[in-house]
């Protein structure tokens, strides 16, 4: 086990209540000013503040939350949430809050899609948004109204100072998937020192947040191992995997599997923006305590519904009369009163409440399910 | 007091509390098979079995809902609902239900925008889905896949049992407002005998539903009152003004007026497709009971949410900072948890939720405005 250095906030307590002797996995607590998170857990992405068709209130069960800075800065402005007590204040959510730094939002209206650039997929469209990368920080224009916004390290970590979330991320600078040895050293470097210095200002009025450090390298094992090995000299409070992680699973498997064996034993992990049903089993062996993603939520929109029989996609002519829930056992809203021949009506006739009720479920769906994978690991099957 | 005839089903019983001095007001209840409607109150409209963004179980306070059983035949079929135990089981409502006929829904496909040219906004589009009208019935085709769909008193009544509302309604034939009066008069005639032939369908199987007559004779007063001088002579358990009710507020007053003093005051009376802010209060002193209509979701959709003091355009800059509910002392979900600055966030930010936490809102500032409306009766104000 690699000892951590123990100057961080302590706003934040890892818990770790047993250890698998199989593999990495852990069953571990999260302690947060606003609660606790029991991991291995799932993360739901709140953009804007809010799960995509639904309201904070119809999410007891969802332990933390997932809400985007860059986003909050253009609307409605980290200064008018501040001013509203702070992100749970103004969205009404009591428990644990996680902030990224809003790196990944701007770096992505410079790359086209960064979700997939990180995956090789993307072009490399340049919208023009982002005006100029420094090693100060990045200045880009708002995509609402042309306004330009200067994002730093510092400026992002007072965003988040401003919104007030448990867990908050420095700012990194991400870059598309093809660029040469040089380039991605290059960027490897300045997100270090961007880390740091996040860091340092966070330190300066932790105001009872925890940061996480973002471990970056892209799919270099060795660049992986070496952002390990510098962050873990500093006081963050857990560690969030960044960065490419490869065009596919096996790249990210294999890429998660060697860093994490580099992170102290005694802090959280999150793996950042990944958190299919693919992913998930596969990552935990590995350590992996917090996944987010929009994924549930993303493709409830469409029509697809968790279930431990697999996924189904409503629209199908096949539930038109499957007048039982979409899980027999399940004990969502969504479950407790409707069919699966009532959302297919629903989808069917274009009515907004499907998508709604498909995302009660699959959120559910995903916290549960993750309880489960818990117990596995307390049984020894993991 | 007119007497109605003594034959009908009992399946509704009205019982009225308090009749007003001052005018036809009453405060009364519904008794259904699905539990008490107090009147005056709002209808609120879910055509597909759903209102607008909400699900059937965030609406307690909602007493009595509208579903279109036009919507319900095309998408997902009545067969499928009856095959799920009936419309209550199928949406998961417990509370009572009111159908209408297809008609509307109909003769819209035939004329264009039917609520449009009821107010002599419209103009004649013919979009040629209405195949044919004789006096058995209408023949159309479905605009979800081309299916011809033959629809007849008796075959509307039939659909209507599949579904099993609490309240049904006759088949009747609507025209544009741009009619001569002889055609006027022939399809006043046709209408009527459209309502009998419901009636005895009806009545063959009434199922524990009651059937409203539906009143017509557009605005000439004359028709109105020989409409309701036919329609209360048979069975009905209550009445509905329909057809056209003029191209404003002052025409549909006056035709409101003209009717309901014909109709037996011991039955409830509901003002079809009508429940704005200003209609009601002025309908109300003409013995209106219940109103239907998709106002409150529809406006909430696009960010106009009710106040007692006027309603609010959410998306305006002055609620940016507005830290308190929309209403200080409402109780719906929306404002025991949210603030009108999220509301105006959620709403700039493109958030489904915003859309959904208006509609909570709009639909309870509703049945409370109703609540408050029946006091005032009780008190003597109206």
């Amino acid at each position: 086990m690699i000892a951590a250095p123990q100057t961080q906030t302590h706003a934040l307590r890892f818990e770790i209540l047993y250890q698998s002797k199989r593999s990495r996995a852990r069953v571990g607590r999260i302690h947060t000013p606003h609660g606790i998170i029991d991991t291995p857990n799932f993360v739901a992405v709140g953009t804007n503040g809010s799960l995509k068709t639904l309201h904070n209130h119809q999410l007891d069960d969802l332990q933390l939350m997932f809400c985007n800075t860059y986003h909050l800065m253009v609307q409605p402005g980290t200064e008018v949430i501040k001013n509203a007590g702070g992100l749970h204040q103004f969205i009404s959510r009591q428990q644990p809050i996680i902030t990224d730094s809003g790196g990944f939002q701007v770096f992505s209206l410079a790359y086209g899609d960064v979700a997939k650039e990180l995956k090789g997929q993307g072009g490399k469209k340049h919208s023009g948004s982002v005006l100029k990368i420094t090693e100060e920080g990045v200045t880009f224009r708002s995509y609402r109204d042309g306004t330009k916004i200067f994002l730093s390290p510092e400026t992002s970590v007072a965003a988040q100072k401003d919104l007030g979330a448990d867990i908050i991320i420095p700012l990194d600078e991400l870059l598309p998937f093809h660029v040469d040895e040089a380039k991605l050293k290059a960027s490897f470097d300045r997100t270090h020192r961007w880390g740091l210095r996040s860091l340092q200002t966070h330190l300066q009025r932790p105001q009872k947040q925890a940061m996480y450090a973002v471990i970056h390298g892209g799919t270099d094992l060795k660049l992986r191992q070496q952002s390990c090995e510098i962050l873990r000299e500093h006081a963050f409070d857990g560690f969030a995997i960044g960065g490419s992680l490869g065009c596919d699973h096996a790249q990210l498997f294999q890429t998660v599997a060697a860093t994490t064996q580099y992170i102290p034993d005694d802090k959280p992990v999150h793996l950042l923006g990944i958190g299919d049903l693919i992913s998930i089993p596969q990552c935990i062996p590995h350590g992996i305590d917090t996944f987010d993603s929009c994924y549930p939520t993303k493709v409830a929109r469409h029509g697809m519904v968790f279930t431990q029989q697999g996924a189904l996609k409503m629209t199908r002519k096949i539930h038109e009369r499957e007048f039982f829930p979409l899980e027999e056992h399940c004990l969502c809203a969504t479950c407790r009163h409707y069919t699966r021949a009532y959302l297919h009506h629903l989808f069917k006739a274009n009515e907004p409440s499907a998508a709604s009720l498909a995302s009660v479920h699959n959120v559910h769906f995903m916290v549960q399910w993750m309880a489960s994978i818990r117990m596995e690991i307390l049984c020894g099957l993991i």
